[in-house]
């Protein structure tokens, strides 16, 4: 089909390439670089007149270089014609400024939605928000695929049973009854609070989790100070082991090291962020996603329902 | 005046420090951090609502770190109730993205433009655009402020007579007529032409520059090559001695190297862009612009003409 075609910046060009397998089509020729004083210069090597464009790129860290890449190259393709510009964003960075929680702060999560759409993003296409409401942020619109079947199999097909489905927040407590509906699991939630100001959190469990195996699952995984202080609540709890698995793999400051000396058997994760070297480890296992998004370009672009891809 | 504020960003605040002062405010309460992951966290941290607000910011090198701080706190500041946000961007970086000069480039100047709007900006302060078109691809007031009367008398204070003064190119002759006027001064231009393909450039002078002292003008001294082969080329055709002067510093790659070993005497350059200590050499002279950008300001808070402060 020469009118779909795939372009990948420099945040997860591994992922690009594997999706470009999938679907069976050659990479777009571009290229990033830079000039001598650091500013970005972007090169479309083919013509995209009339294409539709699928261009992949998270906006993991560093955030401000990447999500300058992709600007920079949707207001590029704009120039070239591009019929529609679908940009696949697997990790959407700056997702936790999504409200004013204290006076005066920005709302980020907006700014860059709008961003997007002022450069020329005409689709996006992501996975597992850190809150759906972003979805609202953009008058485009927004495909938001889940991860939930790929991390649900991983733990069937390793075969842990009598399991329970832990949300280390109230915030997550949807994402984990999805899980927990897949695998026939009940779910427990973690509910921290400070009993007293200046006073240490408490983690207390509401649900039982006794004599079970507990997965904990959660969108993002950043410092991993909440993830490896729930396993050792849960095990203190009774729990018989702690898997986690949470979709993107920020793993910033000191997460590995964390995760490393915790009780946590496994962390799985998926390829929404590359993970350099250093961050892997035995205990963490990342899942591909490239089938899912693959699929999801193919029913873009030939206009059916990309929502049925859940059921 | 409780309604005029001024803030700062991280990539300029001395200069801004030192417009404060001349304006005779204290700095606005802020600061810009970064979570673990490298976000940026952006702190108003005193009530802003109904004021001017002015936010100095150049978007020089690491440009994409320096807009992306300059958008979000627009962001933080159009939600915190300003009244005005005037961004006061002494160097605006990725000017010369200013046309496709090739198939499928970006507009990088114009998309730069485009996002500060989006973010709430509504009105621009900046000095020396690289192109005065760029006034235009705001749909918001944009007031440029010229850095020519400062080095002009900068040369004229240290003596310098019997002067040319020499555009390196045809698209700065504007530039250097302005500079030529005050300093009552005949121009040249730097007229450089590449004889057959793969041949190098040559460098032509047109205009007379024998026995006189050349000062070379120009907006960006980026690399430094065009300068300094420029300062060869004047000397060779009988050039007495050669000064040189540039609003904007960005002084990248092999620059500082390329000027000390160069034939020019003296550079001379504004404070838009910060000088690290290593490039802080004894032929480079800068001259700040505080005493300007702080007129200005007050110009366009008490709503009096930005324009004549230039006759
Ligand atoms: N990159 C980040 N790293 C850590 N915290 C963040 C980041 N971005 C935003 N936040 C904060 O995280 C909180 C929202 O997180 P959550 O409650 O999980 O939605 C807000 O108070 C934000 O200030
Ligand atoms: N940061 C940069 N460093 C060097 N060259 C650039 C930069 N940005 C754009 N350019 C190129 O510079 C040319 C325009 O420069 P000018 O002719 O001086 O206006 C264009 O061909 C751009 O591709």
């Amino acid at each position: 089909d020469p009118y779909l075609k795939v372009f990948t910046l420099n945040s997860n060009p591994g992922l690009a390439h594997e999706v470009t397998k999938q679907i069976g089509v050659e990479m777009g020729k571009s290229s990033v670089k830079r000039f001598s004083d650091g500013e970005i210069q972007v090169n479309i090597e083919e013509s995209i007149r009339g294409c539709d464009v699928f261009l992949v790129q998270s906006t993991s860290e560093p955030a401000n270089e990447h999500l300058m890449e992709l600007l920079i190259m949707i207001d590029a393709m704009k120039r070239a014609s591009a019929a529609t510009i679908n940009v696949v964003i697997p990790y959407y960075g700056y997702a936790r400024q999504d409200r004013k929680a204290r006076s005066r702060e920005p709302i980020t999560s907006k700014l860059v939605a709008n961003l997007l759409e002022t450069a020329g993003a005409t689709r996006v296409l992501t996975i597992d928000l850190h809150a759906t409401q972003i979805q609202g942020f953009f008058d485009i619109p927004v495909d938001q695929l889940l991860a939930e079947p790929i991390l649900s199999k991983h733990f069937q097909d390793k075969g842990v049973e009598d399991t329970v489905i832990v949300s280390p927040d109230h915030g997550g407590v949807v994402r984990a009854r999805k899980m927990a509906d897949r695998l026939q699991a009940p779910i427990a939630i973690i509910d921290k609070r400070r009993p007293e100001p200046n006073v240490s959190e408490v983690m207390n469990i509401v649900g039982n989790v006794e004599g079970k195996t507990a997965i904990i699952v959660d969108d993002i995984i950043d410092t991993a100070g909440t993830m490896t202080l729930a396993a050792d609540a849960l095990l203190e709890a009774g729990a018989k082991e702690v898997y986690a698995c949470s979709t993107h793999p920020v793993l910033s400051g000191p997460a590995i090291e964390r995760i490393e000396n915790s009780n946590i058997k496994e962390l799985a994760v998926t390829n929404t962020i590359v993970l350099p070297e250093e961050k892997k480890i035995d205990k963490v296992t990342q899942l591909s996603l490239a089938p899912l998004i693959a699929e999801a370009i193919i029913r873009v672009h030939e206009q059916t329902s990309v929502s049925t891809l859940f059921e």
